[in-house]
């Protein structure tokens, strides 16, 4: 770009135009502070899971947001975001077609809304990392982005002209998405792992669950950092504004995380005599989650309050959901559980004072989400089971899906049978395992 | 910095102002993501070098990032942005005596040009990664920063007050450096191998490549999702100002990103059966450099075309050239290559109707840099070769360039001869290899 | 959130108001950058040490932030920012009863000063690595926290209503910390290694220094990048305010962070024969710490001296130290030294012009923060070591503190002794290391 003159002298713009550009500018940063999100999830992934499937999660998380781009471009925003009955919209395809919406505004909001999204699959990757076939899961990720996520999107946020979504209309309270993208990511990672069954060696004779280590703290801690940083645009940018309640917002993220984090390391540090490092990290995302519904209309206090009911979520609900399904990363503790927990707790502690009827709402948009999320998911991964086949082998799990989905190591140099020297041929692999 | 009371009731700002103000923000905010993106080519590089030579990589791209930001205040700028006739600007040399610009304004124009200039640099790094001399490559990164990359970008950005650069004043399109950036960085990347030679091991004995795969996709691909997030801030940051326009571009660069990634994958999984990691990434990058020239003029349908099209381009490319240069990271293919595309793309699409002329002037400006770029890199790096050596012997080349150009190891625990107790001395380095 | 109609018809705005949003994006963006300076910490830290000790420095740099967050919430913000005669604050604990503040700004400025807070924790985390107790430095980090910070803090930056810090109202510069945050940080990490003592092997029978090696130089290096970026946010930032300024402050910041690195570089290659990987990181962190006092009245020309003699300070000072204390990470050379160099360079060079009683009034500000600190955090320190104990003992210390604080290991794949399926059991454990 040419080095621009000075501008000040060529302007004559009116406040209000100022205050739009400053929303662009807002809405654009926050943007592309929750794509990097999908940096952090990737690290999590790989991190707390083992070396022999890393190079696969990675595939998962970039198509997560590559695909997932363009179906949300070409169908998943109209469905959402398109004029609607309180269902479902029914145009906006292709970002053509919504009237009454300035073109320039539609693409600030879609790219807004093309990063939740991709952020709503993504959560599922990691609960059914390490034995899910690539084509199994791609083409999950295609129909979440591109119609689960968003018809439930359209019931709470949707509706743009004609009335609104029936949850908003209730008066549904989900500011940035507890349950319209964590719920309902959650939920489908449930659905998931219970259609493709535990990690071969997860469950020992005895049925108890046994800890697969993952290949790397720092990478999942980074990826911690990540998310923390990232969610500061995912709550406050859904202001869609630059005003001054992002203040309000952006430091009910931070304490509610802090919050989140220290009350999961004392409950380890209670339970088991040290302070567990995993559980720790998952509580700042419980943290996270939980005050996501609630960011705008909670007061610092119960801000805290939220992030720590969270973090003891998360140590228990991983726990306790360990004993029946196998979910590697804990995403449907931190996602679903602390989802349906901010989710209420943004009814009960309404800084506009309690009201059982609000709380009311608030469960019924939490059961919502999981009847139309759960069957639906649970329905489709059975589908693709039958028909692409959704759980590689016994060899191939054992060997690691790198191998067998990628032609592909993580780490050529430094695990067994690698030789630093590329991708390993044929004679590389051990018949068995 | 003291606590400031609300400021409100101590403004009397006109809307000018405050919308200058908001241009500052922006170009600021936009520097940091583009200067961030310096992590994101340290990572790809290590990531996809073996570790023997990471330490070697980090330095280069610590120093791209360093010394570039001296010699672009030194030189650099005043090249590329000073009084000009078209070919070169003549002053603002140190940032002093560019006549008729505001100090702020320049300093803020400076900070986003510095961190371009050092992604050209930076992309020469990777291709010439595992056997060039650290001394070598310095004085190549100090010329192409303050001589090679300012000169072309005087003739296509540079000019402010004496007409224009000869290409800009013929209407040559490229918003945010397809050619200006990207294809000058694979141009000098392409003289660096061609003079450099490939490394060792790299053909076999009847002339074939063989694939000398890298020690980190973990790395790789945290590098690719940071450079994915700072395109946002090279391309929409190109305004130079907080505007609407941004939306359009921000869509743009994810649109085509997207569409770079899922053809990448397609490809190769056709040509191989397997879904290619390492393509797939580089289907990104081919998709941000396509876009970046026409990040601005282009309608998001064209946009995901143009990424699409990047996409197949990056795993040809790649394949192709690897039969004759050995450039590990692939950055010819993505930066020359894509960026070449980019820019006849920004021509064949642009939104304001195809015109002939206009396409062949994007292709004059897509040759003009090949010719200013590759001869006169050739002949540095061939008299840099002459004067200091390029190329490092034989065996430190195998022992790694860590040990013999830095005394240091990347991960002393984990490879072969490391102790964990520190830099290992003479006895530690294997006399033969 | 629901799709918002395009904004511009509903708003009639004041272009003070617009201002005003503008600050509040800003700060908050400025936050942001600056929680993530926290990743960048864990990153240097556990990249510079063993990987025995990685998952304990994560567990620390977490708890910096996330319990920090919380005593700065509930008492440091109130001690350091509430209404002072000049040397505390007493009220806004709990960010209640700032009289004649908006609380939307409070709650803003809270947001960026907490992440301070933290930094200035995580900074003696990087000193004390390796053979520190958990619970021991949890206790320092909430005192440093919430006390020891704060009121220095209140002293060169509180005092909001009646008069100003008693350092503040000398005049003194400090104008993001390079003595509020980083000496301080620095004089307590010195407290810190004097107290606890060298890492076992640090010293030979000698008593010459060894240099022990961290684990992943690519890490560290990701953690300066990082760092590097958070750093704009950290000093430009510290405006407080969406003006021209920053652009000053961003190039200076940029400009004597490459000074630094170039210099140290420069430095370790005329004096041991290579560039060395480390001592460059640190420049640049050197030249950053260099900057922060000084980076809003320095010139450029200035602010690359003030970053070129850091540059050389790190090296030599790390070099000194290393013989009388044990600083895994040089810390106190990067954020103590450095940080007093900087703060009389702000003096020393002010583009307002030299005066000898500014110079005075900086020397007192340095002289003042190392005698508040060093002596509080030497007796805590020492208190904390009688009352919990501060050190582990020989054995676990040998092992790594990773199983014996957290029974975690960082890369259970990778390194001796792990396995690959989970938290090793005490059968692991070698009896004798």
């Amino acid at each position: 770009m040419p080095f621009p003159l000075f501008p000040a002298s060529a302007q004559a713009v009116d406040a209000a135009t100022v205050q739009l550009n400053l929303d662009f500018v807002w809405i654009v940063v926050a943007a592309i502070l929750v794509l990097f999100m999908q940096a952090g999830f990737t690290l999590v992934e790989t991190g707390l899971t083992r070396s022999k499937n890393a190079v696969n999660i990675i595939m998962k998380n970039v198509m997560d947001c590559a695909a997932g781009a363009l179906v949300f471009f070409a169908v998943g925003f109209g469905l959402m975001f398109g004029t609607s009955s309180g269902w479902f919209g029914t145009d906006g395809f292709f970002l053509s077609g919504i009237e009454g919406q300035d073109q320039m505004w539609t693409y600030a909001f879609w790219l807004f809304q093309a990063v939740f999204a991709a952020t709503a699959a993504t959560i599922v990757s990691g609960a059914v990392a390490e034995r899910t076939k690539f084509t199994g899961y791609l083409l999950f990720s295609i129909v979440i982005t591109g119609l689960i996520y968003p018809v439930f999107g359209a019931w709470a946020w949707g509706g743009l002209f004609n009335g609104s979504g029936w949850l908003e209309g209730l008066g549904f309270i989900d500011f940035a998405g507890s349950t319209v993208v964590h719920s309902v990511g959650g939920w489908a990672a449930l659905a998931g792992v219970l259609v493709i069954g535990p990690r071969a060696g997860k469950y020992g004779p005895d049925g108890k669950p046994r800890h697969l280590a993952g290949h790397s703290l720092p990478l999942a801690a980074l990826g911690v950092f990540i998310l923390w940083m990232g969610w500061f645009g995912f709550n406050a940018g859904s202001t869609t504004a630059g005003s001054s309640e992002i203040a309000l917002i952006a430091m009910n993220t931070f304490l509610s995380a802090s919050a989140g984090a220290v009350v999961a390391m004392a409950v380890t540090w209670l339970r088991s005599g040290k302070p567990d490092a995993g559980m720790t990290l998952n509580g700042v995302l419980g943290g996270l989650v939980g005050i996501t519904a609630g960011c705008a209309n909670l007061t610092p206090g119960f801000a805290i309050l939220t992030g720590a009911i969270a973090g003891a979520l998360v140590v228990y609900a991983s726990l306790g959901l360990e004993r029946f399904v196998d979910d590697p990363v804990g995403a449907i503790a931190v996602h679903g559980v602390c989802g349906a927990w901010g989710t209420l707790a943004a009814g009960l502690f309404d800084a506009g004072g309690f009201s059982l009827a609000t709380v009311g709402v608030q469960a019924l948009g939490v059961v919502a989400a999981f009847l139309w999320v759960f069957p639906l998911a649970y329905g489709l991964f059975t589908l693709i089971d039958r028909i692409v086949g959704l759980r590689v082998e016994a060899h191939p799990e054992v060997l690691g899906l790198d191998l067998h989905e990628h032609a592909a190591q993580a780490y050529p140099e430094f695990v067994a049978g690698g030789d630093g020297y590329g991708v390993p041929d044929d004679e590389f692999i051990p018949a068995e395992v």
